[in-house]
Order: C-alpha cells, then sequence, then structure tokens
C-alpha cells in the first residue's frame, strides 16, 4: 500500500508529520510513504532516511487563511494538491493532509473527484464518546446547504464507514434533531426522516445534540451547517471546562498535590474524549480515501490517521459505497 | 410589582417552585406572587401562608410530553396558562413556567401575543462564559426556520436585552456562524450578515460555537434550529466531561481525598457554568415578559428567573422593543 503525505500542513509541520510516518512506517512494514513538501524541512524533521519513505520536493503551501476555491486553482503544486494528484494517477491508495480544511477539500473533490450517483461529499470525523465506542459524523461542513436526499446518503456511507472499517455490526444511525420525536425539526430533517426510515438502513431516529456524547448511535447524519456547529460546540465546550480544570488544579500547592492524586483518572477522561485517538475526518463519497488531520495534530494523530487510511484502503471503502449507491439506483 | 408563576412546571415542583417563591418574598418587599396549581400540594410545600403569596387553584396541567399546541388549545386552565392569562389581562407583569417549553412558549405567544412589527418571538437563554460575563443567544429554538430579517430582528432584540436588563454597555453581536470569515455559512447566514452590518447594532461578524463560552460576545444571533443545537451541544458536552469527572473523583480513597484539596476550585467552575444563576429563558417580542426556567430548576434556579422577570419589568423590555422595532420601520 501507498499513501501520499502532506508534510506541510498543520499547526506542527513538518515535524510531527514526520514523527508520526517514522511511527507508522515500524509498524505497518507492507506501507510505503510519499512525503509532499520542502525536501531539506522533511530531512531535518526525519529521524533518519528510509526506503519506505519518498520524499517529492515542492515550495507551494497553500495556508489556512487563503480563499480555498482560488488557492487550489493558482498552487496546482501546493503540497496538498500533489498529494490528491498521487492518488488520482495511481501514484498512491490515499492522502492525507492537516492543512486548510476548505482547499483540501476542494482538491480531494475535484482531483480525485466524486464517486457516481453521490451528490455531495461529506467530511466525516469520528468523535469520541464517554463508552468508549465512539460514532461518525456526517456532514461536518462539507457543503453548507443540503437537500433530503444528500442526508439520506450520508446515512449510507457513514453506515458502510462504521461497518466496514470501524468493526460495527449493523450500525444504528440517527439524524440529528433539535428533539427527538418523529415531527421535530426543520423541512429538511423532517424530509430526511421519511426517506432514512423508509431506507434499509438501521435507523433509530432523531437524536439530540445533548445525547451525542453518550454515545446514542453509531452513525449521525447532518447538514454540514448544524454538523459544523455542533462539532465546534462540542469541542469549544470540553475545551473551556478543561482549561479551567488546569487552572483549578494549578491554582496552589493544595491543588496540585490533588492533581497528582487523580492523575491516572485525568488521563483516562483525557484520552477517552481525546480526538487524537480517532484519526482524521474523512471525505465521504470520493473515489479514494482523502483524509483531513486536525489542524493541531501531533505525531500520534497523525499515526492514527494513517491507520485510518488504510484501513478504509483494505476495506475497498469508496468501491462499497460505490456498489451501494448503484444498487439504490 | 405581580408576577404569575405556574407552580406545577418542571421536575421538582411544586416544592421548589415554593422555596424559590419564597426566596423572593423575602428579598424583594416590592413584589407579590400568584402561583397557580394544586392548591393542597402548593399550601403544603410553602413553609407559611404570606400576604404576598396568593394560590390559584387548578387541576390542569400540561406534562412534557403532550404535543405542545393541541395541550394548549384543550387545557386552557392548565397552571402554565392560567399564569399567562393573568398577565394577558393585566393582573400579572410577568410569568414564569418550568413545564413544557413548547407548550409554554405557545401560550405565550397567542395569550400574550406578539408586539406589532415582530415577525417571530425568540427563545433567549443566558449562557454562561468562563470570564463570568456571560452572553444572550436567540433564537434557541422557538422556531425551527428562520429567515434573515427574523436574525436582524433577533439581533436588535438581544441588544436591547443585554443594554437594558443585563446592564452591558454598547453589547456586541455576533452571528454564529460555521466560520468567521464575511462569505461564510449558508444563504442564510450570509443574507443576514448584511443585514446586519448595515443596522447600528455594535456587529461585530461572525462568531463559531467553538468560541462561545470563552466570551466572545454579548449577544449571539442564530436560528432557533442553529441555537437550539448548539446550546444542547454545549449542555451535552459540559454534563458528559463533569460526569466522567465526578466518578474520577469518586473512584478510590485517593481520589476521594483530591476532590477534597479541589472542593473550592470545583465549585468555582460549577458555579461558573452553572446556568441556575443565570436565571431561565425568555421568550422576547412578545408583549410582556414570558420567562422559561430550565425543567431542572431548583429553587435558587427559580429565585434567579424572579429576579430576571423584574428586571425585564423594571426596564419596560417589551415596550423598549417595541419602540425600536417602529423606529426601525
Amino acid at each position: 500500500m501507498k499513501l501520499a503525505i502532506d508534510a506541510m500542513g498543520g499547526d506542527h509541520a513538518p515535524v510531527e508529520v514526520c514523527k508520526g510516518v517514522e511511527k507508522a512506517v515500524a509498524a505497518f512494514p507492507d506501507t510505503e510513504f510519499i512525503l509532499y513538501g520542502d525536501e531539506k524541512e522533511i530531512r531535518r524533521s526525519l529521524q533518519a532516511p528510509h526506503e519506505r519513505i519518498t520524499i517529492v520536493h515542492t515550495d507551494e503551501v497553500i495556508h489556512s487563511d487563503e480563499d480555498p476555491v482560488k488557492a487550489y486553482r493558482q498552487k496546482k503544486n501546493a503540497s496538498m494538491v500533489l498529494a490528491a494528484t498521487a492518488v488520482k494517477n495511481g501514484e498512491a491508495d490515499a492522502c492525507i493532509s492537516a492543512g486548510s480544511t476548505g482547499a483540501y477539500l476542494t482538491a480531494g473533490l475535484f482531483v480525485i473527484g466524486r464517486i457516481k450517483g453521490i451528490n455531495r461529499p461529506a467530511l466525516a470525523p469520528t468523535f469520541p464518546t464517554a463508552n468508549g465506542k465512539g460514532f461518525v459524523l456526517l456532514d461536518a461542513g462539507a457543503n453548507a446547504e443540503a437537500k433530503p436526499e444528500y442526508l439520506l446518503q450520508f446515512g449510507v456511507m457513514g453506515s458502510i464507514y462504521a461497518e466496514k472499517v470501524r468493526g460495527v455490526k449493523n450500525p444504528t444511525v440517527g439524524l440529528l434533531n433539535i428533539g427527538t420525536e418523529a415531527n421535530k425539526g426543520n423541512d429538511l430533517t423532517k424530509a430526511a426522516f421519511t426517506l432514512l426510515q423508509d431506507s434499509h438502513l438501521n435507523f433509530i431516529g432523531n437524536v439530540e445534540a445533548r445525547d451525542l456524547l453518550s454515545g446514542v448511535c453509531d452513525v449521525v447524519v447532518a447538514d454540514g451547517f448544524s454538523g459544523n456547529m455542533v462539532l465546534k460546540a462540542t469541542e469549544g465546550a470540553a475545551g473551556t471546562i478543561l482549561g479551567m480544570l488546569k487552572a483549578g488544579f494549578m491554582s496552589n500547592l493544595m491543588t496540585k498535590f490533588a492533581a497528582l492524586l487523580m492523575s491516572s483518572q485525568l488521563k483516562k477522561i483525557k484520552d477517552a474524549m481525546d480526538y487524537n485517538e480517532q484519526g482524521g475526518a474523512a471525505l465521504f463519497g470520493v473515489k479514494a480515501p482523502v483524509i483531513k488531520a486536525h489542524g493541531s495534530s501531533k505525531s500520534v494523530a497523525f499515526y492514527n490517521t494513517i491507520r485510518q487510511a488504510r484501513l478504509m484502503v483494505d476495506s475497498n471503502f469508496a468501491t462499497e459505497i460505490s456498489n451501494a449507491i448503484a444498487d439504490d439506483e
């Protein structure tokens, strides 16, 4: 297997990208890596050269403050665009980047292309839950607008991912809504509810944002606007509370001692809620795995994203979706 | 001032409602209370009769699993409907209930009525923030659909509330969106952005859900679907993490000792994030204050909601909105 990696994307590139790749080189002897970016910087960041790591030099980088579509059009040699192009040309099986989400999704969509029959590709991060099971949410923001049919396809794709990649048997699918009753929500969710109910999916009905982290279902379907909102509200609330807690533990000698006594419990909570453990957010509905790692990813997150890419390639995720959509038509 | 209170609404009614009222009777010598509900139960829940507490008996109660509109239509003697009717008839200046949100908002809207010129009333809870300032979010779910003009009016109403009721000078208004750049979001937020920018409000642009709890602005404007989603995602994330933390502190003798050492810090965090301190969610855009207390409210929350109702009455909130809307037209 060959993976194309944007070595320049994310807050800690290329150092943490390279560390993550080297961890993966050791763990997965069947996998080769092509790193795109500043060759000098990459060489400096790698502990040692390796026969399964190839570097493809490029000066062009897309920054997160650039207009995504414009940046993609003007910088065809940007590290993330080259990574996607390698997949398109069959030189790699999947690509990974922690760079600008908008530009990377644009590259994934335009370079690698949509699966026939898919209305809109969707961004699908995996959330941690208190019970350790986690769930896939889609769309987390690839599209600002949605139609009921898109939401049905999101359900189909999410269900395949949960089953084939995450190993969940007969995964439950919920529709993100502002109430659990069938008649709740706006025009979009009401229409999507009917479509999902009439589908072959294991649809459990509407789910509320407040129940997500308790692990209410395996796949959560939402329009990209709501999905992105919930993703960020959850991250924000968790971050604020953990931040206040950290400040509390640091406030005096007594509380510092308390932190020591609680250290293994705190680590457990941190690990359970750590998105780094979950890999990246994949773009579902394109012809090959395109995975977006979190901008603040460190080596562990990159390693886990590589693991996820391998699972997606091994399970023929894109082909499974293609077949399912063809069957539905 | 006279306040009409639904004594039967919420998980801890009527005991905690009565406790909250008795606290308020002591604190606000100028305020009279009319309690609607089961007279026997209310008498039992009150520590002592008081000349400023009147009880109006009714057997009818609307339960939270009933269809809101149907329940409102069929139970005109329900405690929450009687409370709203008292306001409409001039027997009370404001009403409070912790019962079924849907039925209470329906009663507030149909019995007390919309302010002339207001397109849609909006539900407006106050969120706590890490810096202690808090912010008002609207709409938190009174309407599932919205138009750009509604969002502009939400901004106007929220701004008046922040200034007149919460005492914030020249309050900042943000538009809840999935990115901070001006061109971000869906058709609704893009159109609302322009309207808000062209208004006389102190509009600071788009705000993201992840920054809300850090206190990014004083008023957050959203359609009811997104607002409700963010409210519940925030509550859910906070609840899950605090729950895990509690379990961690309870896991053995050492961690229990840690909890003891951290107790004043933990109380600080709990207080800062406690919605009970913020009062209830008011329905903005109706002719008199209609306030929904959280379903799980205890006496402190009821007391704070009464305090909030007094501030809304004293500041002539409804009249201020009416004037502002008339000026805009």
